[in-house]
């Protein structure tokens, strides 16, 4: 495939070459295994400063590592998490989620890929009855896995609902950069912020080699997550190398510069989809990801000239994500 | 502590610059994720080739998912696994086997660090006697915790007995690449050759970065692995950057030149600590372990002039590991 | 409450005398614990001749504990069951199937409390897409959680579109015997005929002290099943107590005399419900459990004069469960 | 079997006529379910006075799921139990404790069927290695799986070293009423007097039908154990008929009148054996159980008499159980 970029997903292109450095420069000489060397202290001021605020944070392998551990780490096995039923932990994890922390996920109707505070504000829940499982953690996407982005006021309604029936509130931000650089906000503004407990913080989808970092905004909650961690097998003996990759993604703002790259080819893109007849595109391009339904001759030309993924077969509906490195050219063969 | 050399473990070592020069050479453009690139198969076809059979192979993050896996894709919840007291597996995994399969360890003593076969034989096994969980799985350490190795024939020895008893063989190699230097064997004269089902190969203990990969001898034992896999959330996205980090491993034989010289530092330790007065050391050196008691004042030096492992706080028993790039300065530095 | 009967559930009620009688008769001096015993094998020999099938028969204790461990020897952790939302599995087992199997519960729409076999046709399952659970067993609840009754060709149908994607059929038959009574057909005819894989026929809700039966229909299915329910905590070891309780259930039909009982008076409430103006009731009432929206006073004056279930306090749905030994008197109770 | 008695165990034996009389009694009217009724608080209220503390109470149906239970109620998964390696909780539960709790068993060799104070104080518990599980629960056995009993001043021993490591203690009482009556102690003396936490309080095994109950002396370790309890399908709906066991049991001291009958068998079949030249009895016969190693002629003779259990195949070891209603005329009819 290499010859081509994909719009099959943000995973498909590689890493950022500032990343690859950054590893490198973290590859001198011996370190502490397993987090105690001075790269992971440096990144996790970092995610302070960031933040700003005096997160707890821990770095796993996958996406699908930190949402599960998120959860394991705030929910007992017979609380819930309220998701959309199209969230990626309900959908895209293979289970993992219930398989790891035998917790039942309660899936609601997204709106444009959003939950509604409604939907908190509605959830039957009894402190005594002991059939039911207790709704425990709120868990939001951002951007969504539509591609919609929450906004800060959003998010704020969000957490003050959940709040006010005792809940918890957990973000996937695999995509969060997106959403941040769609906002024009700072990462803070859409965490600390907005009232998150614990964040799922992406970075592999954008640029990074291989790197997931859960960020807890409530030290309480962190308290037992390094056994945690070690237990469901997410601790690296070689911490450094995954830590050093935040490193520039922090410092000099990488994640920024990366997503609003993705997020800008995502607009061209959906401007040159919106020219072909008959298209229809069915909600918002906030991020980096454009759904579209085409003219099946146009949907077969397009997955041809670079894969995207069929997301609804039943619809015609495709899914095309752009890459931090995607550029016009690599948009514009697609229409050639 | 980057200044000096570490002999608290072989992972407080970096990463061999050859593996970072396969992992930027991996870093071309767009690929499919999770496996299916180009690059996993190459390092697919370059276990088969070391393996000398057509193997089944699953990258992972850790040793621990390595180890754990193997038993998640070969026992049931009411199935067993046999291992000595002292396996990694039963002591230095937080609970991951039990936690994630759901299996027993019957733990057995060590001989040398070594699984006796008599063990094997004198199993009780009950194929109805539901009381009991049902012995399933041998898992041996190669090279074993206490830096000793198994011989081909006492791993025949091990794999006929199981065999004959029903049983499955797996073998944690997160040091087998120490083993097969010491023995002057091949990857596959001590594996294949002897009868293993499964081998959880090491790869970052020996100058990768994070890379383990789970090898199946037998296809019908890997069937579900992919979606166990993935639902024990260690399915990389960019799989490229851990499969690539084998292919110098193997192609290039740098397995063998980093254990070979890991191996010969232990030696030169070994020689080194014998000239302390009162020095014991209980077992031999076959790999990259020592483990000596020592004089009261040698051992708080000693571990003053680099990291060392305190094994045994009650006896004194101290571990030194040596790294692939380990150098006699290191270890002389130790005793200046 | 034990002056007058209630309608919140039918188990509420009692056991019924000859079941008592039957557990006496077990009291006859020592036998075999753990279901090596000859009351045991009557047992077993009768569902045989009920079921007129070679079917496995193992007894539990609660009916949640029936239906997740038929989960758990039908379903790999990365396999799923496909029921409606309202299923009990899904909804009032407090998470027990996720949790004691890591299986994930697809919850799909009740029409009238029924599965319909559109749900298995449009079912996504894929073979090699490991980021999703395969959908694997299909379960129905007999009579629904609403009351209301499948047809042996509705189940039929269900078995056929089961069979046809590769899925297993599984019944939830807590109160099959009210579905068969009300349907005059046989046990048989509803499981064995219909082409059914496993049932977890219920007895507790229907004049029994505490039995619950997992039935398979395929041995090879029942294989592990001897340890899954060791493991699983649900071995009696004085098991004569629990088998000896269907032995007049099967032997004297009082499964058929308790179930039409229930399943009458369910039938008279709703007559005097229907009686009452302003009442409705959202669908037919085919076994022993009447739904039903009532004007406010009369609602609150019938919860008042016996224990009835709020379903659905939104809309004021209340549930009215009748026992094998309700009687005309009990329900005229209620109106006076 | 029902002609003869067996010593092969204590659940071999039946139901005492004074239990199914309560059975029999609570068999009244309608009750509200899953513990709310009257009868389920009456036998609260006697554990109470019984145990002279404000315990908190829950009812189970098998000693595995008490045991399980208990543990999953006081240790988090990478939290441990220890206990010595012949625990039931450690061989004889097919795994049970670690299938639902995650949690590892640390077995110690047993004293006399006895776990040291020495084994506590002599744990390697660190707060913050997390490759290491975290040792939290004593776990001991009374009477002991070999028929030994623990006097006050051992338990007491064992509760003050758990509390001088921070470590919480859990007594496997499946035959305490038999430990009580060879002590003369009351069942308070043995458990709130010096310093249990929780306690599985076995009845199955002395005359009960099938009733066991986890005991907390501490409100605040069962704060979730309704859900535990529930989630882990041990909730029984028909509740009445589990409680109303304990009360002639707890009420008429039924537990003692049958435990000091089963102890008295005990002794007179332990003189009885060592009349029979060339028998050895390896330790002292607290309880209700006697183990002797028999002179082969014996042996099979014996064991013909009536079923007894061949603890040990390779020494010869036979365990023999007497129950609450062994009679002299039962033992000496082994010696015909």
């Amino acid at each position: 495939m290499a010859e081509f970029k994909s719009f099959g997903s943000d995973n498909h292109s590689g890493v950022h070459p500032d990343v690859l450095k950054a590893i490198a420069l973290a590859n001198a000489g011996h370190q502490w295994a397993y987090g105690a060397d001075s790269v992971t202290h440096s990144a996790i001021e970092l995610f302070r400063s960031t933040f700003k605020a005096p997160v707890e944070v821990f770095f796993v392998f996958t996406g699908t590592a930190s949402n599960t551990l998120a959860i394991r780490s705030t929910c007992r096995s017979f609380e819930a998490v309220v998701a959309t039923t199209i969230a990626h932990i309900n959908e895209d994890e293979c289970g993992a989620p219930e398989y790891n922390t035998g917790c039942k996920i309660l899936g609601f109707p997204a709106v444009n890929g959003k939950l509604l505070p409604s939907v908190i504000e509605g959830l039957r829940i009894s402190p005594t009855d002991n059939h039911r499982v207790i709704p425990k953690l709120v868990s939001i996407t951002q951007a969504t896995e539509l591609g919609t982005v929450y906004s800060p006021d959003e998010i704020r309604a969000l957490t003050k609902a959940a709040r006010a029936r005792g809940l918890l509130v957990h973000m996937d931000g695999a995509r969060l950069a997106n959403a941040a650089a769609h906002l024009g906000c700072s990462l803070s503004e859409l965490t600390t912020d907005v009232g998150l407990d614990v964040l799922s913080f992406g970075g592999t989808k954008n640029g990074l080699l291989c790197a997931e970092a859960v960020v807890f905004f409530r030290k309480d909650l962190a308290e037992s997550f390094a056994y945690i961690r070690k237990q469901s097998m997410q601790l690296a003996s070689k911490m450094r190398y995954l830590s050093s990759q935040y490193i520039p993604y922090l410092a000099d703002e990488l994640w920024l510069k990366n997503a609003t790259a993705a997020n800008a080819m995502a607009q061209y893109l959906r401007q040159k989809l919106l020219m072909i007849p008959g298209t229809s595109v069915p909600w918002e391009t906030d991020a980096n990801e454009v759904f579209a339904i085409l003219p099946k001759e146009w949907s077969e030309r397009l997955q041809k000239a670079g894969p995207a993924y069929p997301w609804d077969v039943q619809t015609g509906l495709i899914r095309f994500v752009c890459s931090f490195d995607t550029t016009r050219e690599d948009v514009d063969r697609l229409f050639i």
